[in-house]
């Protein structure tokens, strides 16, 4: 929804309103930690319509603090739509004239999904640190008994960027026949020591914060936000390209003279703490923890004998990997160690190096030449399910 | 002092047991925050000898965490040298059998010299958050004073990696005649925004520590541990380049299986936990805090009118300006931007780009490449005294 369409009038290529709805999965879930969920819920939002042979179904992958909502509004006077608009919706690159959308809130989340701020049945308490830490591949396995609680046996395509393009391949690689297409976007084969640092201190700055409790702060009335708030404010270091940065906050650099106190002095001063003041009031902090330890453990060529190209053997689905020039979170080079493991291993990869501006944070702005190669590449895939 | 020289034998390069002493400075120095300390001490280490006409004299600028002791140990026992020790010896780059070599500890720093763990003699308390904070222009004034007090009229050459290479260009700008030469390593005419952004986080750790107490903490017998523990991880990051830590941890990134908790799990995590915890017995938070206020008031050009190149006119000094190719920190990028301004500003400037592979801390690696480009620029310093 564009700022400048007056409020209660959606633009038309907007999902429109929609309504989370949570799926309840009354099965026991065997995670990769060796507990077992007896049950759980997803809460998920969907866009477009399931076709009678329920082939047309794309599902949307979450990154580190993503959800469900990723497309339209909650109301018609909502002025924010989900994090993903711009991508999804009718002419958009994920057009749901053709596609049927399913974006969840992945298992540990706190958007509603079964996780850390939900309730454990066994206690009757919040989970809090009860809570399971998950890999990548638990979420392919509780997605994919989503996609049964949906009717849907195989996707048209999975589709995700960072976190959300780890589960992508894991999907490819743990559930070869349920996934024809794999669009893994800014993502990496695994995190580099520099990525699980600052993951690290995110998290140590989360346990260290004495209104932490454990993980049970729920308890005790509080949240841990002076940690939280630092996690936050480090990944958006790492979110940001320094040129990014340079330009957004530059000509704020020049001070006329010093305060010489603690006070907000530069823009991006002002703009970390806002983001991670804003942060707090929306965000988990035992979900973030889950969160980065996800990331932390993805791993896909951990089962193959360390190798990449062994794991991606496994894969039947078509490849769509995407890049951009100025991430450095998860860079070019990490997106070519996957197209060059698909290549070795066979499969079938198409690439697209997107020159942008901004870092990481770009695999989520409409720059055109992005969503051109996304949206041309799917369009194909709709073109597919037509003729076959 | 090399690792493998037995205990109590001091290998031949090195400047041997050396003992920090205090320099009172009974004079007032205005800051440029307006307040006046009356007087202050610097605690100094100098190493080789003064000679007749004072003009053998070399200055070493600390950076953020740094302190006088450079070179030599404290005991013949000591088995942890300086932290320069590599570079300033007999023989070594800043030779001390031709440069009287003085390393202090800046105003404001916490081993010794005047700062917020020493005593404000105006109320008789730990100076704590009271002690003002400092710029590098106020380190500068503070370093003249000790040079009359040391009967140092004019420096042979200033020296200083980092934060240390910006004391070493605001001495050139700010004392034109009593600086020959001016060694800038490692070093950026101001800090990015990504820099102060890093700056921020850290200092917001700490501030928002209960147990900082408002700058007080002395006083409640704690220290705000675990800001200043993850301020130093934070740190750490910048540090080192991604691939350094790559080639360090990345053999250590293949975990045999998770272990679902948040214990250390990758040697990158056990290696930034112990940096920081070692880091939080030897430094001080308030410290830390006005150093990196320091750096991100640095910039010599705002008093000439934003032009970098107006500011370095006033240089009488040469200037060696040298980069470390793997250094995001203050990338080589940043070190062309002084070189580029010195050349505007017709000056006289030789620049070197050293390969390097650690990051940022190459300025404290003794890279032949390096040491040979420091050590052939100083002997040609020392040859002109000599032929003067």
């Amino acid at each position: 929804m564009s700022d400048s369409s007056p409020p209660g009038v959606l633009p038309a290529d907007s999902v429109g309103v929609v309504e989370a709805r949570r799926i309840a999965i009354e099965q026991p879930l065997k995670l990769d930690c060796g507990r077992t969920l007896p049950r759980f819920d997803l809460v998920v939002e969907t866009y477009g319509r399931l076709n009678a042979d329920a082939s047309n179904a794309i599902l949307v992958c979450h990154a580190l603090s993503g959800d469900h909502h990723a497309a339209g509004v909650n109301s018609a006077d909502d002025r924010k739509p989900g994090w993903w608009d711009n991508c999804i919706g009718p002419g958009k690159p994920i057009d749901t004239r053709r596609f049927f959308v399913v974006s969840l809130n992945n298992l540990g989340g706190c958007r509603g999904s079964t996780g850390p701020n939900t309730f454990n049945p066994e206690t009757g308490r919040l989970w809090g640190p009860d809570f399971p830490l998950l890999t990548v591949r638990d979420w392919v396995r509780s997605q994919a008994m989503l996609a049964d609680a949906l009717g849907i046996r195989v996707w048209a395509a999975a589709i995700g960027g960072s976190l959300g393009g780890m589960q992508v391949m894991q999907w490819a690689i743990d559930l070869p026949d349920r996934i024809r297409h794999a669009c893994v976007i800014a993502a990496a084969p695994k995190l580099s020591a520099q990525n699980i640092a600052f993951n690290e201190i995110a998290r140590q700055a989360i346990l260290s914060d004495p209104e932490f409790h454990g993980g049970r702060f729920y308890e005790h009335n509080v949240v841990p936000s002076r940690g939280l708030k630092l996690a936050r404010m480090l990944g958006h270091i790492t979110y940001l390209s320094d040129a990014a940065m340079r330009r957004r906050f530059g000509s704020e650099l020049k001070l006329a003279a010093p305060s010489f106190n603690f006070d907000v002095e530069f823009e991006v001063e002002s703009y970390l703490r806002h983001q991670g003041s804003a942060f707090v009031d929306r965000f988990d902090a035992n979900t973030y923890l889950i969160m980065t330890k996800a990331l932390d453990y993805f791993d896909p060529s951990r089962d193959y004998g360390d190798s990449l190209v062994t794991a991606l053997r496994q894969a039947r689905a078509r490849f769509l990997v995407i890049a951009f020039s100025s991430d450095w979170r998860f860079s070019p080079a990490r997106s070519r160690e996957i197209v060059k493991s698909l290549v070795e291993a066979d499969r079938d990869v198409s690439y697209a190096l997107i020159e942008s501006q901004l870092g990481h944070d770009d695999f989520l702005m409409p720059i055109p030449a992005y969503h051109d190669v996304l949206g041309r590449y799917l369009a194909r895939v709709a073109d597919e399910q037509v003729s076959a």
